[in-house]
């Protein structure tokens, strides 16, 4: 069936698609990013309660900033995690787009997390559920890294199969770390954020380090 | 008029206009997806409030979570279906523009819709409004392919008029569906939104098995 | 001075930044335009509340709606003078820059304008002031091609310059309209926006005409 | 190690990442430019409150106007700035991401910052913290040349190091110059935002000036 054939699109159809899946990302990632900042806030005041209250109104949003900035980090190390993995993304199919979009569902609620966790650090469950959002993120990004590099399915034929294991293996290391700080929220909800700016830099150092070899 | 000729832009031009037409309808619509949990939100609370409180409230927010995930589904289905539909128009007249852009305003008042339904989810209005918004996308891109394939007025030449019309009516499928759930808003407006999840589901793999054909 | 000239980037380079220009000038109008439904909101009510007042709290948001349509068709035909425009400026310079950052400026001010008219369509401040604005985004969008056509400073050297000018004209006349209408905001405020749905209409038309023959 | 040569991607696919990080810089600054409006807003009033307040409250946010102003053309300006420095960055590596991330980081809380100054002019602390905002954009922004362009490391070779020190020196300039209207906020808070209209411009035409020697 030749004719068949022929309606399909031609490669560069293909690559234009591919090049629409990268951006889409990107613009998803960078509205979030800038998002982040959409409920910082502070509340109306008159000009007198201003004048009195608003030096003591913003420093009672530091945990917001620290929250900004935990959260600009990580959209920021996997907007450089997407970059690097889809250099070697050759080709796409229904399935990388919704583990894809999976990915970026994830990423789309981290505003709300990081508003949350802001807000109320000293609680249990906005942290429990940040570091939850934050591991999903992970996780969903090895997925679509899993998917297109089992047996080469999308990915560059010439990529050795020991490098692409220790990538997955380098993927799932700051989700786990996530997941370990769930029970830090527990136990102390205020500590759990520091836990996340020291081990997903340690997993990610870990994880650069086997990149570097790739 | 050889001069007039002259005037007009080159090829190169076409398609680099074509580009910024998907360009800013990829846009629209990450922007459209990522909003969607903007106004997922808590009330304020002080300390001690949240302290008893903050768990309550975000259990009441599910019905929130639920539409925002049925959203992103929705617009995540459509961005497919323009990707692919996308990949066969070549040509573009001011009808596509404007077909288009009736498309993205539907896609624009989705955060709206979805934000209605997620906090009222057990009264009629909302959830007509919703099955009656995700309808007209569903309508609308509908349109911008009619408009396209009609007589190969955009697009490849060669694609075959059955497959187009197979396409045209697969497209046609999830709307009809939504507007199909509309009875059961004024039976049981809490069930609606099964539906939506079901009906779909089953519409887009009819048109996943028609388009593969493609 | 032949090494000064090398340090220039080269022709390639020129493309990609003014790729750059149409890019930020799509992502902002992008922005823009689903920006406009951020403040349609009902507001937050009990259960018992939402069942009473729910659809005549919808029904009072008409305006809103109305408002929505009107900016969204404004916004969505801009964006098609700027594609339009686009494909006949092959150079860039500050200047363009500058000129194609104020229009953006004016369109980056219309969900604002455009919430403040839809809430209080029957005062005449708002109406003078979204008359204003969109009177702007024309304005600017105007100055705009006369600044590139001018001497043929920054387009297609083989445009003709009575072409030129028929589109300058074309473009004048959308935002002389809006002007047009601000006297009616003070004698009749809720007639105001049928006069922009009306006028523009019939100026974009006639701007078509001339464009045509472009 | 030829083997391993064979596994990383080719030049195309550096110029394909290298055009991510700039489209990824759009969107952001694209974003944070349109959210600059979001937070513009009239207290919501009923039908006779508005008839009778409308008109004054929106006077009374003449000072949110301005900060507008200042942050689009800010914004704008760096946009510039960014534009003009990627034509000559040829490659890049984890530290131009980072640092260019940084630059962004500051970007996505100007829309903050503005509305605060905006709310609050009369005060030192929105001042300071606006000041600081933008002199962080400057310093931020002069870091990723500084760093792209050391020991011609991720730019054109043929640069000569006078310009590029020239360019270096330009760039920190607004920057300084935010910075020195830091003491003026302690003195007399509202004239602090008539030095950022002045200063800026000055040091932006003398860096132009430099920069047309480029």
């Amino acid at each position: 069936m030749p004719e068949a054939r022929n309606t399909s699109p031609e490669i560069g159809d293909m690559d234009r698609a591919l090049e629409r899946i990268v951006f889409f990302s990107d613009a998803v990632m960078a509205i979030a990013i800038t998002l982040l900042t959409i409920d910082l806030r502070v509340p109306e005041m008159t000009r007198e309660v201003a004048a009195l209250h608003l030096t003591s109104e913003l420093s009672a949003m530091m945990p917001q900033f620290v929250s900004f900035g935990i959260s600009f980090m990580l959209i920021g190390i996997y907007w450089m995690a997407h970059l690097r993995m889809f250099r070697y993304i050759k080709r796409y199919d229904p399935g990388l787009i919704v583990l894809n979009l999976l990915f970026l569902s994830c990423i789309a609620l981290l505003p709300f997390s990081s508003y949350l966790v802001g807000s109320y650090n000293f609680l249990t469950a906005p942290n429990v559920l940040y570091a939850g959002n934050a591991a999903a993120v992970g996780l969903t990004i090895s997925a679509v890294w899993w998917y297109a590099s089992h047996k080469h399915r999308l990915i560059d034929q010439r990529l050795s199969p020991t490098l692409i294991h220790g990538v997955t293996l380098s993927w799932l290391a700051p989700p786990m770390s996530f997941l370990l700080s769930i029970p830090i929220a527990f136990i102390d909800p205020t500590s759990t954020s520091v836990v996340w700016w020291i081990l997903p830099a340690g997993t990610t150092l870990l994880a650069r380090l086997i990149a570097r070899r790739w």
